[in-house]
């Protein structure tokens, strides 16, 4: 089974994040995007997974994050989304 | 449980839109987009919202968007995704 | 039931496949993405569909992309992720 993850990350965690997922041996696509809040610019990375691979991406991207810049704020934002079909061409 | 709401809006609807989620304690991130037809631009918005706000929020965008240009023509297309895992980071 | 094709192709093909889907009454919207690798720019599209014309959908897309540029390398890459509600406002 495969899983799509979608993250949202702050663009200054944009390289080390994906550097890191490289790494790994995960592969993302990045989208620029912007946060409803203050408009502000963040990145939208697009990745998939194997299910059983799942936890140890969102590790990856954890520990690639910067330190909050409040106790309040959220560094990213992961969705993890059911796939019905994959395939590469 | 959450879903995922992806959210393709006209660029003239976006700031309107985005600012109705936010006053109504969604959140959105808004990414530049093209219609296949005509090439023209326009706004494609990722929302993350418990599975019971799904019908809240799609009110919100669907007042918030300005009138059809015609009778035939959508002024926004909606998908709502299940979500397998929902975590902030 | 309908079903969203993210379908991740190289920027050379985009404008075929985009044609080819528009000529087979596909709709797409089309976000600007970058690879991981080489940080190449690509291109991502967004296809609502019902749940059975994917594969035609899918048929459509690698029929219009060119060929790989190695024995080893995809030139598409198509998640096709079930959809919970999908409505046009």
């Amino acid at each position: 089974m495969f899983k799509l993850i979608i993250a949202i990350i702050r663009d200054s965690d944009a390289n080390p994040v994906i550097d890191a997922l490289i790494g790994s041996n995960f592969r993302a696509t990045r989208i620029a995007s912007t946060g409803a809040f203050f408009r502000q610019g963040n990145t939208t990375l697009i990745i998939g997974v194997d299910a059983e691979q799942v936890d140890n991406a969102i590790s990856v991207i954890k520990s690639a994050c910067g330190p909050a810049l409040a106790d309040s704020s959220h560094r990213a934002t992961v969705f993890v989304l059911p796939v019905a079909k994959y395939e590469q061409i």
